[in-house]
């Protein structure tokens, strides 16, 4: 156990041992393990975007294997996916590296205005499939929050006491946001903090943008002169809505895009503060070997950021 | 056990024995029991069309013990219902032939824009009645697919437990999809990804066509040259989309037609990779001796197509 | 034990012997117990249309002991009534005539456009108060349909549990049903369908008219010729619809009318194999002495007719 | 024990010895206690109408000790609240009078359409406090019906398992009725009717007009002439339905008004058969002496009609 | 324990010891302990308003350790705040203050028209965390008041059976309330009322203003000439509404504003019989040794007001 992971643990003081367990596994697995940083592998696109946009690109993708593997090969923290894709996989790569059961998802042959995920699967399959973790996602601002935020206090609740981590990916969108909002620095941190205080170990947002997107907010952001014009700056204020950075928040890649814009961006995030990536699209549609050599440097670029 | 049934037992490693047992009992019953191919019978017209649009062509088929006996001689994998049909014949032939227990239905007294069953009857029937799975179905694109969804996934979970199989009918349709979409190539794909997703053992969807419903799925079939020309090429295309053929997935017969029409379209499922048909109107509506060739015709082009 | 009754209950292989000595004790009771046939009295007026319009033109049936008394001294099978009626006579009158709770109301201070009645009662209800089953209306049609089917389905498999009888008044009726459609032939065949697919043991519907309401179902009634001028020929069909009179179907008698009228009725009904009536207004709203000889005539058109 | 309260006791043959106990309880209580006839102080009005209407005109009343001393002081049967003012006061004044617990409320910062109350205590709590019955408050005629029959249906088999007795405030309401029409006799009638067939023990409506709401109700009270002219005329109708006097029905005060309208108002009400009172504002908003010297005249003009 | 707080502990006679207990932590914690008066430091608005309007101007703040430690320097008598914040201090804080888990929240990400919280963490989790008691906002005029009622009905009923307090926000806020008659004084004395019917041991509400919103209260208010021009006179009324003073009522600081104006205003509720302040935003955004001065003013005025 290094010192970085022993003191990120020691912000989790509410959680059992179990969950503390779970946690240090998740920092623990593959070529980053003991940094503190994570890099991980979530493919959840088959049911948000359907397979052919998921898949195509690289048919190995239909194969629920495929991915299992990548995040192995590719010595990633864990491996983040829906009830089908784990089943699939759960008992020929026991133990191989930490599972992170997607608990609710969404499609896309309905697109609501008021977005919400179903509940796809619970605690008790998290732990008949030996997962370390439960994935869920929140969408703050969708006119049906309250129901959300229910959902994922029970379903973290039962997690908890079941000794399993959570991680709370939180995506704001709804009608009284704009879609450059969804991104907006003030919109992110705020979408951040909400999903610490509902108790999520691990957070997962949008890179933000500089757009500053609520006017309460931005009276704020100016009088107090909060820096957002650079990645750094802004994940830096992120990083501080996690609760001064007592809570463990990692960025996603967001859509595919080459190889040398992705990782000038994941450095900036690294510089700030940012505890580490969770990238879909961007490695899986690649060759597997050029997504290797994309996740080895996202890793790298984490780990030598040092905290 | 052939080494075929053998070899797709091995693909539901998060599955208990007990599940595994009805697996095999489904892919082992009937003519062509053993090849790891599957044509069953379901009866569930009389409460999703009424019965006189159902049986009145053929009104042996008021009668519940009707179909059951037409399974049986025909030799059908398995025969599945609505809980008043097994109910009906359940101790009578219990033990002669695999039952399915289909927990939801819709009728058609009410035509509602966002399509949704009822569950009308649950696991604790199936285990009473001695039935090997549950059917399901989901609308896929319904404003109500989360409760959908949520109500297939908590089934899906006590039948696991339960050691039943659960079989997904998935029906992509609803507001934001065209009548031609709810059969095009992308949303039948699509409809077959999610069932799996959700944890489906056998997911039945219909024949699809070469058409293309959503603009950000024809960019990748056309970009990727994803091969839909065919009625061959989609099949092979849907069988891709269930874990790379790892997924048992079965077709419907649709709208009633002669018996050549049917058999050329059962041979190129079978040349794509189908895993089996599900036939009712097809079968019961004719006097029973034509049924009963036409399954085996039915049949003998799964069970010849190989794998 | 008749060898009709005995007969009747081999119908329902799927139920427990406790439903099965409840449905026995059903057809063994009253006037033409044994016969296979039923007349029941059932008084839910009192909620449905208030208590005057019910009980004001007889008024000696603003006393629930009333109606209890009718039904022994007239002989019916069954006495079936809500809560607070079955209440107030269930220790006076113990084990002196089998009782059907109607666990579920309607009344008419407000007409929805959706119907859906009340769950005003439940199983334990049923159980502590000595009934031998319990009395459910749907309401194919409307569009609450869906919540409907599953509060029947949630009561009839507690009730099955506990050894009772499900008894279902099916009423289609709803936004996509006419005035007329609501005893079309096509309509009052399919409500029936669908009860015994829910797992009914006793269906109770109106007496159909000729009109034919869906054009789906137009086409099949004239293509294959089924025949509808007659009561006689429309009982038929609707017993045929009850899994080919392999499930217990009865009619209630509807609106206020003579007496000829209704014994008319009544005799085609049994004509046409249907198994009994459920008489409420036009038998309590009589004085007792005229109701009582109706009943007898109703009973002994049905004991007569055979089967 | 009187005869009467004895023969009224008889009525609820239903019910299990701890409920019969508590209405024996309510019925022994207080100044007219054995007549079978009961006086009730119910004080829900500062959640109803909030504090300053309720208590500003007798300012004692803010303090919850007032009101549970005037209904002793008075000799009245029972002190009716919602939770905050019976946790007030259940130690301090343990086994002086029967509690009954208001288990629904409605406040009036929101007005809705569809009226319905909400759940603010449960069985639990009125046992835990020492209370010997539950007050539930229905709206028949609201868009709510469905729900609120529901609940009461819930509460009252709880409370009739925990031997309490089940006391239902009916006030008919809704978008289909007039003003005038909540007050009318058809309604009144049949709301006590549909309380009666809810099961409840005892029914509380307010005094009703000579107006006729229903033009189907109308039709009835013509042709058979029931009498409507005079308050005693309606409430012997409204006696009759509850179940022709075999249900305890008691009438509310309605508006403040005179002593000597109330009075002559009350006069008639037991001429009629009314079983009693339930005062609330007419009561705790004069001084206290002029209260109990009210409420004396009340229960002595209950005590007095006889039966 | 002083004379004091045990009288205030006699006021909660339907209470079990172990939320006597807990009410007595409450009071005779911090620099005030033992007056019956309280100061607690709430720090909800990371939630509520996001984290840049929160914390950014005192960004001591975004860190969760910096809030309790201010309560516990300050001498707060208890420190409230979500699940999040909580979870990050109570074990490394366990036992220095008593702690009141805020069970349900809202943010601003979206703006509904019927306000009404989330659950966000339960009673478990506040005995877990070893807190005294919950903290749980109403909005009394919300179109979804009922759901609000009846989910805090349920979270104290669980609270009180586990010995823990009740604090209820009361908040009147919804469609037929304008912004002024949201702190109104017959609202805010109707907000305290209802939220002390509802079983709250402790109310919290908005300083109320000279304002009268319903016109059914302004004519009580002019007729009874209850006095409510000072803010003195308005919380002396607020405190009669609260069960003529037997239930806590302590008041929130609201918008930031003057060191001076605001013990002006403290001053005058301390006078008017208030029994404390809850003042998060007023403390938390000023340095912190400015923070600790305002609260120790304010504890000292309530305490020097004696009751």
């Amino acid at each position: 156990m290094t010192p970085r992971v022993r003191e990120i643990l020691s912000w989790y003081g509410a959680d059992n041992p179990g969950t503390l367990t779970n946690l240090a596994r998740l920092m623990n697995h593959g070529r980053i393990g003991g940094s503190g940083k994570l890099v991980i592998l979530p493919v959840d696109q088959g049911f948000e975007h359907g397979p052919a946009r998921s898949f195509a690109k690289n048919p190995g993708g239909y194969d629920p294997r495929y991915h299992i593997e990548l995040a192995l090969e590719s010595g990633c923290n864990a491996y983040a996916a829906p009830l089908g894709f784990i089943e699939a996989v759960a008992r020929d790569y026991a133990g191989e590296i930490p599972l992170i059961l997607k608990v609710n998802n969404s499609d896309t042959l309905y697109n609501p205005k008021a977005p919400i995920s179903a509940l796809t699967s619970n605690i008790d399959d998290a732990l008949r499939l030996g997962c370390t973790g439960i994935g869920f996602t929140i969408y703050p601002g969708s006119t049906d929050r309250k129901q959300m935020y229910e959902e994922i206090a029970h379903a973290s609740d039962e997690a908890k006491r079941a000794g399993l981590a959570v991680v709370v990916w939180s995506y704001p969108r709804g009608e009284q946001l704009s879609k450059a909002g969804e991104t907006a620095i003030d919109v992110i941190a705020y979408g951040a903090q909400i999903a610490c205080q509902l108790g999520a170990h691990i957070v997962k947002v949008k890179p933000p943008s500089s757009h500053i997107e609520q006017e309460a907010a931005r009276k704020v952001y100016e009088s107090e002169k909060i820096k957002v014009d650079t990645m750094t700056d802004r994940i830096k204020h992120v990083v501080d809505s996690c609760f001064a950075g007592r809570r463990i928040v990692i960025f996603s890649g967001g859509e595919t895009k080459s190889t040398n814009e992705l990782i000038d961006e994941v450095k900036q995030m690294a510089q700030g503060g940012g505890f580490g990536s969770i990238m879909g699209r961007n490695a899986f549609q690649r060759p597997k070997k050029e997504a290797i050599e994309l996740l080895h440097r996202v890793q790298d670029a984490f780990a030598q950021a040092g905290h």
